[in-house]
């Protein structure tokens, strides 16, 4: 804690204020669960009163979901160079099936914390990682299965209830019927329902036990559906103080989990200084480092050093893996003929390495020995769907159909050691064939979670695959996929800067709500019906706040009209000040309240003797003059 | 054509390059039909050849749908003063229906023409309008139901068709099996097909005889899924030159007609160097300009003025009219308990009309006199949804759907007349509710073409409501509706500037393409192929030249490799140049060519024999390590 901090260190402790300034309209707080230590992030809204011509009545605030940490908390202290509050370290500790170790048990973890040169870049408040007992398993799935509730587990329930109990039998009445294709989604999220979840594989809680700094978040199709942002470098961009900026970044505008993709030589460091300072699940494809270990060379890759990866990036605390062990030999000369052949980096590299050696995936013959990994940690799996579509052309053909199989295959496997799983999903897909990449995933990996790159619905908008993947993302999320990797606009052109990461999340934010909805997740609907309120009332901040960017909202209208005057006119820029459908529609129920039409609430609910009767009701409105 | 031109209209002729530079790496083409005067425009994409790594093939030209007009032709003189060529003015002519018109008939159009004040901001060079002779009927549906092909028919034949005939067998076999939900979608479009639709109305072709200067366009299920785009100024800002140049912005990215929405004391001016300079279908909402005669007082409109109103823009060439005659006493008091109430500005003028007055819509007790306007210039009918839910919560609600089926009585009427018509449609739906609309219109409105505004698939992401809506416009699109209204970035916010109009356009042309992919259009997917083909294959101009907006794919690319040398440089930003998946693809191929895997093309196409086969050679590759 006290060692000199060199330049870069000091450098990443400089967050800045363009990715930690509070959230307009909103503050922070914290739900209590049945322990002190348990205390719930979110965000409240708070809403102004309507406006005496409107009814002049109390909006109550609004409570959402809310990724960012305490970053967006005035009153946290931020310290990158300490990281974040181990609020788990309590929890893990207790169970007492762990031990802090005395040195890494990887080489390449040994010899990066001997290497002197590094200091400069490294994090430099590291504890001692842990690991399962000989023999134990930490999985939440292991614990579930054993009727256990974690506190992770109580943690995410009161996070997926968003405090809506209290007004949650209102908000149903007005919210639509879902359709939801089977899944079951309760009115309100227990703990008890989170364990029978993770039980059974329908969802998964990614909380390494190294990781002890994040705010647990569920992963399941019975939950809300969650989102995925990368960052990384490249070898072309980009150092450690970026990277966790953009981490900040990420979350601040809704990520749930953030996957690090970063290469390049100070790999290793900059995953360190992430995690440590990650409130959320952090994931990577450790084939990207172990590629680098052998210089690139795909064919010199091997499972000791791959196991050693996974055991380095385990103790640093990654929550979830991509592992491309489906990627089988049969299945590679199925992509000869595609137009796009295999675009997953993951896929190819470990096509290659089976071509090159006439051989089985060696993450495949060695999968029992990587749970044995997963299970002393609490990873989870992310089976990478390596031989994904990369255009509309190959979509749901034999490479993609015969791997997502072995994907099934492996998730039982999985679920014999107790291991948390869910499935990697394409892509680019047109809309008449989604559907039946969720069916099969259902019924393939027996309803683990599917966790999808879009998909794309078209190939022919590079600048704009943040829409042309929003528009998949928000068809295969209503079906039945958990988790939404996002797509920015620079995909398939470059790597995204900081414009297009708030654009791509953005958009999946969009997806994933414009899922919720349709599935009817109890109580979604309750934040749109209080921002068209607003919308409706003119009051323009709250619209603003209860919007998903409140200062991209705000900055839009101030375009047009500038002047906080009008943030209280009740006109819109687009009507002018002399006419206004909103006013009008005031008109209206003026009229409606003036005639006794009252009644017709009942309408609203479908009543069918209320309706006749408002029937008779405005025949006479309309033939009295 | 000689008369001086004053200032604003010298202004006018000077269009910014900005809107008429051509679009990279394509060339306009005309494409002949059976008489000399039929010339199709369309915009060829010339392609480079395969890297000779790949294949060291040629690749086709790429042609694909042009809206743009002559404004991207390098060849074209461009003399807004003047106009554009009247090229259906010979068409209109020889059918011997119609006469040149001695004087205006709208009194409103005879004042402004003999204003001097005018002069400064008239278009200059104004030809008399025509009209029906007395009796005569002169829509495209009224001929077609006589068996007559005009030659617009044909003009839409051809430009639906995009040079595919020659490519389409080949294209077929590229190409995913479609879901059309009842559509029936030839593989070639005939003249006689595109009379067909139209004569039972379930296509239209908006062509106002006093509009000759556009380039005939349909829309229709069965045909390409359209977009509009709206432009226009308010009280806030804009002016005529300004307005212009928006209509030549937006059909340069894709509108497929333009709505122009314009108030304040120019507009009659405005709407007539709009009209005289565009090669799209240009629709209004008359009402709008009719409330201004009233100085914005609904209840004073009538249906004399109305009348007036219709005439005169039908004498300027308008080629169709959103009309809010389903907006009926008795629908209005359901609205009163809506959380938004009336949005449409139509709607709520009417609304306020018919409670002011407490008697029925005077433009549905008038529908039939309309249908004798409509009938004598050709102009279509949109009739307009004025009670479309403005929020989730008011979604296919009974004043929304009340109003559909007056639409669906009002479609018959029309049709009696022979009148064209078309359906406008939500508004907000979350998507489990946007099939229940497309499935309604088509069975209350006998399949006549449906025109959706989005729909928003949540409220709650003000700033993105282009992609909120995109979303719900690539189902609608897909269940049947046959142009799509743009949305833009400012919907609910403020007036959308020209980077929001490109950003709106380029998220329905995504929007509306996914529906074409998804319903399986024939042909739909040639661009995604040929785009794709070019991506694998580094060819990135060509990748760049086939994408919706060559201009941003470019400008996203060059800021992470800005050199020239980088376009043909065989790796991506993305992997950089060690590691490449596109390239360990090719490996891949190199090996199933040299291990005898040509054999399975047959794979590809789902010829189980050959698979077996196939799947033999797979085990010995395999098994032979």
């Amino acid at each position: 804690m006290n060692a000199p901090h060199p330049t870069l260190q000091q450098q990443a402790q400089q967050l800045s204020t363009s990715v930690t300034r509070p959230i307009p309209g909103s503050r922070k707080i914290h739900v209590p669960g049945s322990r002190s230590d348990v205390q719930v992030p979110m965000r409240e809204i708070v809403l102004t009163r309507t406006p005496t011509l409107f009814g002049g009545e109390e909006n109550a605030p609004v409570t959402v979901y809310d990724t960012s940490g305490p970053y967006t908390d005035p009153q946290a202290a931020i310290d990158l160079a300490a990281g974040l509050p181990a609020l788990r370290a309590g929890w893990v500790a207790e169970r007492g099936d762990t031990e802090p170790l005395a040195r890494l048990s990887s080489a390449f973890g040994r010899s990066r914390a001997l290497d002197a040169r590094l200091d400069a870049v490294r994090f430099p408040s590291r504890t001692q990682p842990r690991r399962a007992l000989a023999g134990a398993n930490v999985t939440q799935m292991h614990y579930a299965r054993r009727g256990i509730i974690t506190p992770e587990m109580e943690f995410v329930a009161i996070r997926e209830n968003q405090r809506l109990e209290a007004v949650r039998e209102a908000a149903l009445l007005r919210q639509h019927p879902g359709e939801a294709f089977g899944a079951s989604i309760p009115a309100l999220i227990t703990p008890a329902f989170v364990r029978d979840e993770i039980a059974r594989g329908r969802a998964v809680l990614p909380n390494n036990i190294n990781h002890p700094e994040s705010e647990p978040m569920i992963i399941g199709r019975n939950f809300l559906t969650k989102i995925n942002a990368n960052i990384g470098n490249s070898a072309v961009s980009s150092g450690i103080a970026e990277e966790v900026e953009k981490l900040v970044w990420a979350i601040r505008w809704g990520g749930d989990t953030v996957m690090d993709l970063s290469t390049g030589k100070h790999i290793h460091e900059t995953r360190e200084w992430i995690i440590r300072n990650s409130p959320v699940a952090i994931g990577t494809v450790p084939i990207y480092q172990a590629l680098e270990k052998v210089d690139g060379r795909a064919e010199d890759l091997s499972w000791p050093i791959f196991r050693d990866t996974l055991i380095e990036q385990a103790e640093q605390g990654v929550d979830y893996f991509t592992i491309h062990a489906g990627v089988l030999l049969r299945y590679v000369p199925l992509t000869a003929r595609r137009v796009t052949g295999i675009v997953s980096r993951g896929g190819s590299i470990m096509a290659k390495w089976c071509l090159a050696h006439h051989k089985e995936n060696f993450l495949y013959t060695h999968f029992e020995d990587i749970c044995e990994i997963m299970k002393a940690y609490d990873v989870t799996f992310s089976l990478g769907d390596g031989l994904r579509p990369g255009c509309i052309a190959d979509a749901n053909d034999a490479a993609q159909f015969g791997e997502l199989e072995t994907l099934g295959e492996l998730t039982k496997v999985a679920w014999k050691h107790d291991v948390q799983t869910m499935i990697e999903g394409p892509g680019h897909v047109p809309m008449q064939l989604i559907k039946e990449n969720m069916d099969k995933q259902l019924r393939e990996c027996g309803e683990a979670p599917f966790y999808t790159l879009g998909p794309l619905t078209t190939d022919i908008a590079p600048g704009y695959d943040h829409i042309t993947s929003a528009i998949g993302a928000a068809m295969i999320g209503w079906y039945g996929t958990a988790m939404l990797c996002y797509v920015t606009p620079k995909e398939h052109l470059g790597l995204p800067n900081r414009q297009d990461v708030r654009d791509g999340i953005m958009a999946y934010r969009i997806a994933a709500h414009a899922a919720d909805l349709a599935k009817g997740h109890p109580g979604a609907q309750v934040r749109d019906n209080a921002l068209s309120k607003a919308r409706f009332e003119f009051r323009w901040e709250d619209q603003f706040h209860l919007g998903l960017d409140p200062e991209k909202a705000k900055e839009f209208h101030d375009e047009t009209l500038p002047k906080d005057a009008h943030k209280l006119a009740h006109f819109c820029s687009m009507c002018g000040p002399h006419f206004c459908s909103m006013k009008i529609t005031q008109d209206v129920r003026d009229y409606a309240a003036e005639h006794g039409l009252g009644e017709q609430d009942a309408l609203q609910d479908g009543m069918a003797g209320k309706s006749a009767e408002f029937r008779a009701l405005g025949a006479d409105v309309y033939r009295q003059a």
